[in-house]
């Protein structure tokens, strides 16, 4: 095949997206790198929008699976139990959970990110008796209509063709400025019974926003929004449905900061293969759904479960892969901090292995990352405008792979320029 | 192993379900039988509540599936153009939608049939700039904030804990009674402007109602109600995702009914292998979302686009399954019709191989089943308070697994009923 | 003067609406007569929607006021203690609620009907911890927010521009005709868990709509109802703003109906002499509100009060008024008996003194009613379409007076009816 | 009568409150002075909350609308024209509109100041299509279902038993203290698309917050406000129900802003007599409402009409009164710094003659409250915690009667200083 089917064209909704920045057919994906039909390769610096963290195809996750296909492993199963369920678990317990104190329960929730923000906010409603969920600017917690209220993009939330209640919403950390926080606002409007902010059931926050722009709160900033949360009886989730699983360097976004989140959504790289697959972790005072109060037909995916096995054996046994993380979090900084250089005004946005470059224009990202297609990265914007060239390579690509990449994208950032500036000329 | 692993009381979140009826740990599966870790075998007359219409591990999608992932096929591919989902795109139009001269366009959502509904609903607010939609009694349509709105049981309503709103509730076909047209009183409260139902951006509904009780409505009926979606400038939402892909004898559950539905929700089965996969098909004036308007990590599962498009090659090319189906339901009705005749009171319900019967309360339905999978057969209830007892068996099942099912269910009737009739005596 | 001053045009908002159809500037009024700026007089049929039950300027009443002002009694006092205040309390306590044996006590609330309705929507919500309100096709309880949603009134429903929430809609008695009692559709979806309806706060009903288009209830549907509500928990709020004070011939529209309700809204005449007043009685146990919790600057118009009281002593005191009020209600059922033969397929609507003529169209009746106010009769419409000849005449008319009102119509229809056949020739 | 009726404490609502502060039976009120039913003699500085800004019983309404009454001029008229309506549109175009350059209607609400705010919501939101309305901290609006969800007083939310949704809550002005203007968040928010704050159908705000604890908005803050609603293309709507009619020094509270809100709700003292009456001022391209499309049977109160005429004839055809409200706005600021004085950390609030002393505790400032009354004199508190002692004397009140209550107040303070001192030591 050379050309592009028109099957898409004529038979897939008009929703579809990434296609159209990346214009080619993809036929195989291997590591960090991506084949089109033409046999043509690039480095994938999106991974999935974090759902690939692994990398594609792991090959210990790869054999796994197919040993389980092959020996008739369960494919579907509902939530019965499953032998592949109880190893799951008991990985999740030994190697995630235990080490770092946490006594949460795993829920098992339909396989999109958006399903286990539904289940996190039912679950401090139901638990609080209380309706309203706090949530901040500029977070993103998916498009089904009880998330899409917590999530702040316009464009997302013209989409749901009606009101979308039950949620205020506080500025995230730095919103205003270094000058400015944001905190003090939250205390004094939950402190103050006329303030017209009801008793929140829960605060609700990313720590790093990775659809928003790669805003990264600060610690102290989280760690005090964690203690009002306890203040006023709501609960605290913390949605690392995109900054978990490594990205920011550790397995969970928050750790060392000193908090002890009562609900944690989970999705994307959490099957490490990047099968559909979602959590939610809550701990057992708040586990009180009953037997199918939320249910689903997908809620665990049992090819996910052996895949999702291996890669915490793989990586979070000891703390090898966390090491790497942070020489790789270096790199990428230090390739992004020249980017930066190139373009008047940027800034370095994000943390750990989920950083990016706010460039100050959305046309301009979109040149970027269009001509870095060009030249073989896959790399795409984030931020209210798009304004942000984000990386989101996979955490096991080696370092070579990494450093050609971060070039692409200076090059194609310093053709951009270039042409701008020959045009303004 | 012999014992159940304490993983799942210890860790695993109190909303599981399933497993609490068939406390054993399910470790093999094909075709139509389970086997769990001690070995033993059960016939499986629930596949995943309609998502294994194809039976467990299909040996044609299973080598499709397998030889993908050894030839480092995506497993995760965002909504990218990829070879597989071109492949199945061409599959699911040339044999399912051209066919039946359906013009309607594929989005692919979140996996999971929540987010089919959420999105047809969000479609259809947005298309009309009218916010109310209409959904019935005993419908069941998800537990996300939106869908969970037009779902109609109350215990999974009250797992929001928060109102529900944007949905007018009206009674389904036979909700009253065979003399009674429910359909009258739909007509005359959306032709009477002051009847305090806002014009509907929607009907939303299941031609067989599921979860609801096995309920199917006459196709005059549906035909009625989508005539009056037609007139009031409402979209018809047909949910098939539970009576789709072949459960009701033909692979939509409304064909032959003389509609075409604006919108039509799929998951379950579609992927044939069930692997999470969920769509909506849209007709193309109603496609209006931008891109990624309504997005998520997961629309679109790589493999589940390999076995989907290898279940409707083996399975829609040609009538001959179809005509199976026929027969197999005949057996299944034929089969419970025996069963009712045991109970006084109980009544068939259900079409094509979506079929049971009411034995008038949850409890004896309960111990049905649950003497039922002594027996070694797998088989669940549903119903508003459960008093169906529900074969949903895969549309594959050998005639003669189908029989010795049926025999089971029997037997298990006959135990509870004569051990009730001496606890009486 | 004798032009209508342009002043209206001008300065008054298009929101303006009965001053269309009488196109006059009124300038006395008296018992049943109005008076315009050119002297002219006209039998009032509309007596301020049921608001001047007592006719004009009663002379007592208007006596008491006069008295009160000159004597620089309250105008205007919260809700502190006054004397007139006690003394309305007490007339209202000794010939209101003892002789029926009812417990209830008086909420004043702000003066408008609307007001009193959003008070016991909230006293039921939060009486019980429920949100959910059922309400009936053609019912009309006001127009703001809370209000509005249990209002069916398309046109003002559209007028909130935002959806209205938090009621479930369910059909009056009558809606579908003789044969089907609605109540039963209300039954089977209250013990239906799995219906969609969500367990109620409150029924709300009028037992007579009068804007809706003058739909009488049976009073065994009213208390089939009123049983429903008990069983499930819900209150029971009588919306009496329109029927209530005398309309019916009983000072309450429900009595000897054999029910008690939990809640009672009134309005309208409750004043007695077309000041602005509401009440919302409640039953001791539901008198839940803490002070000022449900609030407002008017609650409590104390010229209301002085006029309220003579009211209840010059009308209620003995059951002389309700015999006459019996003898009226005959005449206005004869007089519109022989309007209905008039036109061709017109039927008789209401109750008591809250009686109409649902003449087929909105047109027709429109035309009618103008042509009656040509003649010297003021006369409005209701239903969904206008399509009903509204007779709502004070309850102290003379005899002789209502005749010549009814006279008046006939000519009018009559008038009508030959003009068209005319046209139509 | 010398006991207090018990017919109060039987038949009156748990609802009922000023009553409870100053518990005894009131009978005659004229000018700025109270007379209970033991003769006794109390100096008013409550004034109907706002309501008696030209005092009790002011002699020239009153002989104007006993002539009315006597003359059988209507009492209620739905919205018929009147003569009386005429006349009091007239005056408020002369005097009021045409000298401000105001091209507003009036909309005649139903008689409270909740109906005029949900009115005003309604037009906000048909008139742009959105739903969402910007409202701030200690905002005070009513407590319909529309409105309440704009008050910020959490008791009075409480009190709707369900969320209240449509309303974005913004700090209002000096919120978090001089250094930081509100107005920045404001304007970041409704600038940045990903806010999560939808684009707003109106910004609505008192420019004094009087229940809200006398909160005095910047005129800049105001204007800037203002500016960003015309931006953002959302209607402005000033609450001036209780700021209006001259209680800060002006008949509108805005005056010497330099905007022109789209909307204006009035009601309180607009009657001038303390009689139930609400309206609304809207622009003529926002009246948008067809004929009755709000309505309310009490929209237009005759009797008000006749004495808010006489005020605004009266009082503010030429600038006397002003003047004479700047001299008394001073003699309050005086009083109350005063009082500041005695109590550490005190603090004045509020402009113009809504004024007041927040004493840092609503314990104290209750206590300062209950021993003015015994020494006679009416006064109440205001604020989130009742913290502010406030001073509401009407506007006509002669100054050595404004000196003769600040100091029974002083007195009053300086007794509950002096109490507490010794209970201390």
């Amino acid at each position: 095949m050379t050309a592009i089917s028109d099957i898409f064209e004529r038979r897939e909704s008009e929703a579809r997206s990434y296609c159209r920045g990346f214009n080619t057919v993809f036929t195989k994906a291997s590591g960090s790198m991506l084949t089109d039909h033409k046999g043509r390769s690039y480095i994938d610096f999106l991974a999935g929008c974090s759902s690939l963290n692994y990398g594609h195809n792991d090959p210990d996750m790869k054999t796994a699976l197919v040993d389980h296909i092959m020996n008739d492993g369960l494919a579907h199963g509902l939530d019965l139990h499953t032998d592949t369920k109880a190893d799951f678990l008991t990985a999740f317990e030994t190697h995630i959970l235990e080490p770092r104190g946490m006594d949460h329960r795993l829920m098992f929730v339909g396989p999109t990110g958006a399903n286990a923000v539904e289940a996190a906010m039912k679950i401090a409603r139901k638990a609080t008796g209380r309706t309203n969920i706090i949530a901040f600017t500029n977070g993103f917690h998916g498009v089904t209509h009880g998330a899409l209220a917590a999530t702040g993009n316009g464009y997302h939330r013209g989409g749901a063709g009606t009101s979308l209640n039950g949620v205020t919403r506080m500025p995230y950390d730095g919103y205003l400025g270094a000058e400015f926080d944001t905190a003090d606002l939250l205390e004094t409007m939950l402190d103050d019974a006329s303030s017209g902010v009801d008793a929140p059931a829960a605060i609700l926050l990313e720590t790093v926003q990775g659809e928003g722009g790669l805003n990264a709160a600060r610690p102290e900033w989280v760690k005090r929004v964690a203690d009002l949360a306890k203040k006023h009886g709501a609960l605290l989730i913390v949605d690392d449905i995109q900054a978990g699983c490594g990205r920011t360097g550790r397995f969970f976004s928050f750790e060392e900061m000193g908090i002890k989140p009562d609900v944690i959504t989970m999705a994307k790289s959490v099957s490490g293969f990047g099968l559909p697959m979602a959590l939610v972790l809550v701990r057992p005072e708040y586990d009180i759904f009953g037997p199918a109060e939320h249910n689903g037909t997908f809620r665990g995916n049992t090819h996910a479960f052996v895949t999702a096995r291996v890669a915490i054996e793989k990586f979070w046994k000891t703390d090898d892969f966390q090491k790497e993380l942070a020489i790789k979090a270096d790199l990428i900084a230090e390739g992004l901090a020249g980017l930066a250089l190139l373009i008047p005004g940027a800034t370095l946005k994000g943390r750990g292995l989920m950083r990016g470059v706010d460039v100050g224009s959305g046309e301009l990202a979109s040149e970027i990352c269009a001509r870095a297609f060009q030249k073989g990265l896959v790399i795409e914007t984030s931020g209210p405008n798009d304004e942000v060239v984000k990386v989101l390579a996979a955490l096991t690509t080696p370092e070579a792979t990494l450093a050609k990449g971060l070039n692409i994208l200076l090059d194609a950032a310093r053709d951009v320029v270039e042409t701008e500036t020959k045009a303004a000329g």
